[in-house]
Parts: C-alpha cells; sequence; structure tokens
C-alpha cells in the first residue's frame, strides 16, 4: 500500500513515519559506513512497509549483476530499520540485533534496486511492543523482498531481537 | 590445518593455491566494487580451507561491532570464491551464482574478522567436477564461519550454482 492508496485517517502515522525517516537516514550514514560505501538508503515507509534503496554501480558482481553480499546485507538492515522505527513510533529506544535469517537469490538483480521489508500485522507488532515493555526483551521475525518487474528477485526471511536501553 | 601443519606432498596443492589467490584477489578488486569498498580480501588458502579477511572500521554498526550485512557479505563471498578457486585448480573456468543461504549470529564480532570457508571433502569436490564436466552445470553446498577466540561467532550455509562457460 503506497501513500496514494492510504484511507484518510492513517495520514498521521505517514507523516510521523516520515520524519522519523530522516532520523533513519541520519542514524544509518553516521553509525553504519556501510551503508554510505554502498550507497544504501531509506528510501520511503508507510504503516505498510519499509522501502530501503541502493544504486547498482557500487555493487556489481563480476557478472554485472547485483551482489548477492550487497543484497544480504540491504534486506538485513531493512529488517532492522523496520523494527528501529517501529520502536521510534512507540516513544521507545532499544538495541536490535538479528539472530539469525535465510535468503533465497530467485533471479538476477539487473539495476539499481530497493528492498521492502513488511511492518508487522498491528496485533503482532502490539504483541511485540508489550512484550518488550514488559520483559525488556522481544523477538520480531520479519520478511523482506527485493522486487524485480512484479515479481520478488530475493527473498528474505530474518529473526530479530529488540531490547529496551531505557 | 594452516600451512605448517600441512603433511609433506600437499606442498603442490598449497603453492598452486597461492598463485590462484593473488588471481582471486585481482578478481575481487577489478569486479566487485563492494569488496574493495568494505576491504574485503582474500587472506590465505590450502587444500583445507579458504580464508577471506576484513577490517571492523567500514564494516562497524550503530553498536561498535561488525554489520551483520557485512558478515553476511564476506561469508557469502568466501562460499563463491572457494568454488572459484576450485575451477581453477581443475583448469575450468564458469559462472557461480549463490541459489540461498542462512547464517547464525551466534556472537558479536568486536574487531577486524576473517571468514573462513571450508573446501569440500575430495570425493566430494570430485563428484561436483564430474557433474560440471559432463552436465555444464553442479551444485554445491558450503559452509563457512567467522570465527571468534575458538568458536563461531557466525555460521553459514550456502547453496551455490556453477555453470561452465567454456
Amino acid at each position: 500500500m503506497d501513500a496514494q492508496s492510504r484511507p484518510v485517517g492513517a495520514e498521521e502515522t505517514v507523516k510521523s513515519s516520515r520524519s522519523h525517516l530522516v532520523a533513519l537516514k541520519k542514524k544509518l550514514r553516521a553509525e553504519i559506513p556501510a551503508t554510505r560505501l554502498l550507497g544504501i538508503e531509506p528510501a520511503r515507509c508507510n504503516s505498510g512497509a519499509l522501502v530501503l534503496k541502493a544504486p547498482l554501480a557500487p555493487n556489481r558482481n563480476d557478472k554485472g549483476t547485483a551482489f548477492a553480499g550487497s543484497l544480504c546485507a540491504i534486506a538485513t538492515l531493512a529488517g532492522w530499520s523496520a523494527i528501529w522505527l517501529a520502536l521510534r513510533d512507540a516513544g521507545l529506544e532499544g538495541i536490535i540485533v538479528i539472530q539469525d535469517s535465510s535468503i533465497r537469490y530467485l533471479r538476477p538483480v539487473t539495476r539499481d534496486f530497493e528492498a521492502r521489508c513488511s511492518m508487522p500485522a498491528p496485533a503482532q507488532l502490539a504483541r511485540f511492543l508489550a512484550a518488550l515493555r514488559k520483559q525488556g526483551k522481544a523477538r520480531l521475525k520479519l520478511r523482506v523482498v527485493i522486487p524485480k518487474a512484479g515479481t520478488d528477485a530475493v527473498t528474505f526471511t530474518g529473526r530479530y531481537v529488540a531490547r529496551l536501553s531505557k
């Protein structure tokens, strides 16, 4: 669901997410230098998904398509960033780490690319935030895709752990 | 097994691998720019394993430890490089792609790091090369670890496909 197709009433969430996106971009640039080196940055977000983008040039491989390592890196970061935004939306601050992930490379990526992390469903997100507030720690499994011409070039599933830092 | 502990008689393989390692380094630098940007390069190899290395600085995250995306990238590339070397050792040239992988982040990586890909056992390698010569295409599953103080910080399994290009 993109901004154009969003129902009236969800507008506030979108605005909030947009300001958080600027903060996310600054954090990635300042604290994860690989994002600057590889050109990975937030593209857009709404309540349905967070999208990161990267140019092909610094991420190309010996075949002229996107390097699998870069695709795994942007997917890993898309999941991490989605949780970072969810915590910020909830007024929480925490440490987020990835536990494990699996990735399938289905089709070569032949141009600049995006990694789209579906935000958890409202009920799943509510359970995650409740556990985080109660136990100071919570886990979340997220799915990320790298789309290509109406299908998925790459599918990724990552399991993340968040711990409250205050 | 490092060079010091290798039995006499395996020396020729090691020498051969060393010259291939220089070629691998050149190929990565020239054709996969992310390796230059992130400082990923071959460290050493023998018949038992191929080791890639990277500095922490360009690969650090918001916690000051190694970025999971960089760890996944170096592991992915270690498997790819091991097959590239195996093909070269066998006098073959081909296109190598990764199909899928899974990775577990067990402990934070707090300094410069290495990814160690165990070379396939001789019988497994022989089957892979025979299939490649016969069918022009063959699959190989490889395991990579990122060691830390005598244990594994990261474990990775990747499934690769090689296709003969001549």
